[in-house]
């Protein structure tokens, strides 16, 4: 019986060493179908005479950021640096606390605030930022995000995604962003988080206004939102700031937010891949679904690869 | 007496020789004060130590496109190419001939045309493109812009611009159009007259809707204006593409459409550089000026370099 015990072991040693087997490019990430399916697929559009080559210009990765390069839950990173700009606005003019989000924000009611979604994310920043320059609510923004000693506090990047990044840009691939959250708030730890420069960000947009302050020209930030950058509002937004259908989307479960830029990526001519990324590992993240497991469906129908972080990933957080 | 003019002669050779002296990197600009505080400021922020060194990350220059890079009279490009949309968007329904815009197109009417302004010219472009695919729209345009050989028709690039964006390219520059032309249009050839890939344009936008046709997602183009790009428009559209204040911007004398872009980018922390095209070659180009004199007051107020075709440029377009 312990012989018995001892081989079992011994099986089930070697066979979690074969599924921990890792790719030298990405460590983090297990030896699974999803993780060859991503280096198949690197390799057949980087191979000069293949049939499925694509020349660099054309490698264009692009993808969401809250809860697919970072955690979202259990409440998106923007919120939590905007704080002190809600309550300043507050203070001058009480009546903002009576709107439903605001109230909720203050309240802590994070029910309440996940179903204002997107749009109530974009009311709050607004609510903190209105009337400031973008100067000003970047600087101040970037300082919030950090620590004293110059560290990101609150945005907690998935190691495997920091990999697949490194490893597509060693690829040819030129990495943007294309977030819901607001394109003043990304831009203010892109570079440091994920080594992607501010002009490859898109994101959700506030109207600004150019004017003059104090003899200097500004941006001014106003109170109406020019974009919302979620759902078939993300393939607009990859046009204008990049012209091109991406060869590579990645993106995640939680409200079909990136299904559409998934679908024009996989509808360019030639090659693509797509990733969505599935939180279902309780024990190291959050597992959380689709009521109507829409991105799911849709990853069966237009046949994305779905990353499973239980499965797929052997590290989660850098440690 | 004949001695006297002799002499005269080779002083003129001598003097016109000094002023026709060339710069290695940019042989068709004579050797001016313009020239010169080109050169000096190239020189300033890329000297390392220097009180006025800029970062490669931050080397961006930005410029508009008709009468900045290429010709703009007696007409914009842009409206070369969508004749035939036109004319096959009145068949389909004639009541379009009478839009004022669109009636003093079909009648060639330049001065109706010129009034109509940049929104007239997008009314064009939208009449000629609206519900058809990005794709097709830019395929389309992209042939009816070349001829059968490939070469590009109908734009006529500055010869002294091309070799300026090249010189910037070579001191670690990182270059961009800000046009007031529709983004699809100008992307159409931007690679192939300036070497300035399809994302580093900027330009006026149409609205566009992510939908499915045939069984593929499309973005179809819609018959509104999404923001048009110009004056005060342009410096949000800069924040919005590259998110940094611009180190160097180029425009022109027209419509003081360049003059808010030019103070967004004077008004950036450290040094930078404004250029302003004065078309005051009749000869060789066209002479134009404004009505009140908007651009050139506002160079000297804001300390805009002015270059002149006349006298800063010894060759205007390539051989």
């Amino acid at each position: 019986m312990l012989a018995v015990c001892a081989i079992a072991l011994v099986i089930a040693f070697i066979s979690s060493t074969l599924v921990l087997a890792k790719s030298p490019a990405l460590p983090s990430w297990n030896d699974t179908a999803t993780t060859t399916a991503i280096e198949d697929f690197v390799t057949r559009i980087t191979t000069e005479g293949g049939p499925d080559f694509v020349p660099v210009v054309d490698r264009i990765a692009v993808f969401d950021m809250d809860g697919t390069l970072i955690v979202e839950k259990p409440m998106p990173a923007a919120l939590a640096p905007i704080v002190d700009g809600i309550k300043a606005a507050v203070a001058k003019d009480p009546s903002i606390a009576e709107r439903s989000t605001i109230a909720a924000f203050l309240k802590g009611d994070r029910q309440a605030l996940a179903a204002a979604g997107e749009a109530g994310m974009v009311e709050l920043i607004s609510t903190a930022i209105a009337g400031r320059t973008l100067d000003e609510a970047a600087a101040d923004l970037g300082n919030e995000l950090r620590s004293a000693d110059g560290k990101l506090a609150g945005v907690k990047p998935y190691q495997p995604m920091l990999e697949l990044i490194d490893y597509l840009e060693a690829n040819g691939f030129t990495v943007w962003i294309c977030s819901g959250s607001p394109l003043l708030f990304t831009r203010s730890f892109s570079e440091q988080a994920f080594g992607i420069p501010v002009e490859r960000v898109m994101g959700t947009t506030l109207v600004t206004k150019f004017t003059e302050r104090d003899g200097r020209s500004q941006l001014v930030v106003g109170d109406s939102i020019d974009h919302i950058n979620d759902k078939e509002g993300k393939p607009p937004t990859i046009n204008q700031a990049i012209g091109k259908r991406p060869l590579l989307v990645g993106g995640n479960v939680l409200s079909g937010g990136d299904i559409a830029m998934m679908r024009y990526s996989r509808d360019r001519d030639g090659p693509s891949l797509q990733l969505l990324i599935n939180h279902d590992d309780a024990a190291r993240e959050f597992a959380y679904a689709e009521p109507d497991n829409f991105s799911l469906g849709a990853a069966e129908k237009y046949g994305f690869h779905v990353v499973s972080m239980k499965d797929d990933w052997a590290t989660v957080f850098a440690p």
